[in-house]
């Protein structure tokens, strides 16, 4: 079922780049992920085309209210059918216009060697952001503020498997609501050389990144390169806000790509199935895709959604459902047969505490998604409560996890099959292979070794403490921000970068009450 | 990549099934999975086929250690070259040998309803075996008792993704280990009308259990029908030990089927390679397999293994790492090139206690033997600490989450699709679903809604007492246990039992130790 062919990746050197892997420094990136395993592909040819024509009859006929005067205009000039904030959408003019975004491309970090490709059978892990309350360093739940935001940001620039710092991880309570867009965005460029993400809290807020970006990147480069993304949530069902449109501008004109993501609590705001679930939302993505290239044709943008079912009990949404799994699988056969990169949300958790229910969630979800062929894989250290709070113990977990993630979705290394075959014999029935010279040369590379699971009997157990995995996992926090080493923004960039955020913190009135993303 | 076709299933009267779904208790079992995903193939063709020589490679040239004098002379019988107790086996007479091992079968439990089929599509979920430890209905961690055991056994009876109520789930440190195998079986067969698995800790052992499922089946039904599963570990690397022989022969002779199981601690006792340690692994399966046709032409019999890695700290096998993923991804590919049914193990935790760490592993096993098409998925029930005990509160949530990768596993449900189609238009942009007559209708089959997860706020949590999983899953064990409903024996075969275990255990030494399987 799955196209996507295996492709036997030749890596530079056996066994020197084994060696230079164990000799590395634990929380230099791993590169952004080439996958080796084939996809998931839970519906045939005519099953995709049925969800393509749902999707399509929805918008043609249902149509997708654009709740802003600006993207209605655009629709008309594009050649819509337009009825007041209502558009009608031809499914010829929505192949067309979603035939010129880029099928991948490259992040560009502001160190070079940080620099991931996304789309295809390329993909990166992106930490989660939004959470109004944090538990800390010592599992308080509490609201965070910028220094905690920062820890994240840290974090987020040590643990290998995270390719972004993402931007808003926590919200930090500590600054005006409506000046926060400019200290989250400095905290992200400042702690962390990996990419990162822009704010979409509104339409100003998404230019002040963009003129941030420019100070950090040149106006000339962001033209060419994308260096940021936002994110652009829709109101399911078939709804888009002018905060929302009005960030996507913001940020196409420049070039930079946004996630263009239905949020899908399902059940209700979607309908009590499936397939037709995942048809509402592939109309949805569809529209917003399709308006990028009317903001600017070529411009990149991704696929994208949150995927949520939703407790008869509370009405919240839960984490790690089989349906969950499935729509991801769906949704990236339609992603490919669009041929856009796309992006889904991994780890996720619903549990109060870091506790089995949320290593289930989480680890159900993030295999689902590796399975998938996501790209772009969003919320991948620290949810859990739904998202309502960012777990220090979770977040350093969820990242090792994702390394986990990783090294599975990369397949199986045959590179030093024969040699390692050539043990057998020298072994032999009944014999162990550890003290064989290929044993002792690639045991530390063929089997990866978690750090923050605990696998030593109980009397060692005990006698360490009995520590369960949060304590632990906080210790490793502890030690890993001992260890931080900020990699430095250059000195008038950064100087240009502050001038900035005082000159805008002058203009800004403090007061004023704005959206936040999620 | 995949071979297995996307089969369409119609289901039985789609919305008249969903109603009886929802209103039959929910502790009626399931049926035997049937898959509609497609499996996770990691290699292609050239890649199976090189793995293959290797094994028979590794079959004809470094040979095997069957420690059995009887084994030996029967392999002598068969063909194969023997060097006192090592067994070189040319490649032309293992596949000959294999060739006639059925692909799929019915195992028959003694209520017909539970019948279920395995190979192909179709898997079965069994609980964990062998634990030396429980953690109880207090969370407490100690030894086992025969009461104990008689709770797993209605645990399993009760959830419904169990199919079997397998064996010594934990060991009963109340009676003496000489007779222990009669107290096991017969606590399988009376608390539970599920299929169930057979001893093997000693060919003496595996005979008495052929003698009760006679007595429960009949010899003659027992000829043409699989009632019960034995598993032979094999000592890796290429050792097979006059233990486990002895018990396959008891169960071959009979027709019933055993797992032929190399029990792998990746780097210790196997190269420190993934698709060399597959490698030896399927030459190891491939000798018993073929064995088991020595002993009875035609006989079922399933490819096996226990697989983990080893931990660099301890020694202990690892669960939940990603060449355990990958490693199951592969061996599925070979037993589906030798059409052999295969067993796994699923949702093993190395944690201590039943924390995120348990979660994580359990999860990230569970969803690798999915998508690797696993058939017979044992351990899915009550896994942690390596297997050292059987944790309650792991149980019964390690049961629910068998239930929704069953689901999972199902794949999409596409029978009420233009029905769920027809309700985006009814609610139009900007509407709710929740009360639309199909939500109100499918919505509690649509998506599945955890038992054991909490999805509640945070304040509705803490009202309800703050309880971690644990807490919850040992309430939620207890009332299950209140409410359960033994399937009666038939009053003569049970006498009959009793009358043979009366017996036997006059005959049989208490003293004598023997040893455990796992």
């Amino acid at each position: 079922m799955s196209e996507v062919a295996i492709i036997p990746r030749s890596r530079a050197g056996g066994r020197a780049a084994r060696r230079t892997l164990r000799t590395t420094p634990d929380f230099q990136m791993l590169p952004g992920l080439t996958r080796g395993i084939p996809v998931c592909e839970v519906m045939d040819g005519s099953q995709v085309e049925r969800i393509d024509a749902a999707s399509m009859d929805i918008l043609e006929n249902v149509g997708v209210l654009f709740r802003d005067p600006i993207a209605v205009d655009d629709w008309k000039r594009a050649g819509a059918k337009v009825e007041g904030e209502m558009v009608y959408l031809d499914r010829g003019l929505v192949r067309e216009l979603i035939s010129t975004i880029p099928s991948d491309f490259t992040y560009h970090a502001r160190n070079p060697a940080n620099n991931v490709r996304l789309g295809g059978r390329h993909s990166v892990f992106v930490p989660m952001t939004g959470a109004p309350y944090l538990r800390d360093l010592d599992d308080v739940r509490r609201n965070p503020m910028l220094e905690d935001l920062a820890m994240f940001h840290k974090l987020s620039h040590m643990m290998p498997a995270l390719h972004s710092s993402a931007h808003h991880i926590v919200e930090p309570y500590d600054h005006p609501i409506s000046q926060r867009h400019l200290r989250i965005t400095y905290s992200s460029m400042k702690h962390s050389d990996k990419m990162f993400m822009g704010m979409t809290t509104s339409p100003k807020n998404a230019e002040d990144v963009m003129e941030m970006c420019a100070i950090l990147f040149g106006e000339d480069f962001m033209e060419e390169h994308p260096v940021t993304t936002g994110n652009c949530n829709g109101n399911s069902p078939l709804v888009w806000d002018e905060v929302m449109l009005g960030a996507m501008r913001a940020f196409c004109r420049r070039n930079q790509p946004v996630l263009c993501s239905p949020f899908v609590l399902g059940g209700a705001n979607t309908p009590a199935s499936v397939p037709a679930t995942v048809a509402q939302l592939n109309a949805e993505a569809l529209s917003a895709l399709a308006y990028t290239q009317v903001i600017r044709k070529g411009t990149p943008a991704i696929y994208g959604h949150y995927l949520s079912t939703v407790s008869m009990k509370s009405g919240a949404p839960m984490a790690g459902t089989p349906e969950i799994s499935l729509m991801n699988f769906m949704i990236g056969q339609m992603a490919r047969y669009y041929r856009v990169p796309w992006r889904t949300s991994s780890l996720l958790g619903g549990a109060k505490t870091f506790d089995a229910q949320a290593g289930y969630e989480s680890a159900t979800t993030l295999s689902a998604v590796l399975h998938a062929g996501a790209n772009y894989i969003w919320h991948s250290a620290g949810w859990n409560e739904a998202g309502m709070h960012c777990s220090v113990a979770k977040f350093v977990v969820d990242a090792e996890q994702c390394a986990m993630a990783y090294r599975m979705a990369e397949g199986p290394k045959w590179d030093d099959f024969d040699q390692a075959l050539s043990a057998v014999p020298d072994v032999g029935p009944g014999g162990h292979y550890l003290g064989h010279p290929h044993t002792q040369e690639n045991f530390q590379t063929a089997y990866f070794m978690p750090e923050l699971f605990d696998n030593n009997s109980i009397g060692q157990w005990q006698d360490e403490g009995g520590l369960d995995t949060t304590k632990r996992a906080l210790n490793y926090a502890r030690k890993l921000l001992s260890e931080y080493q900020e990699p430095k923004l250059d000195a008038a960039k950064d100087e240009a970068l502050r001038d900035y955020i005082a000159r805008r913190e002058r203009e800004i009135p403090a007061a004023d009450e704005l959206n936040q993303s999620y």
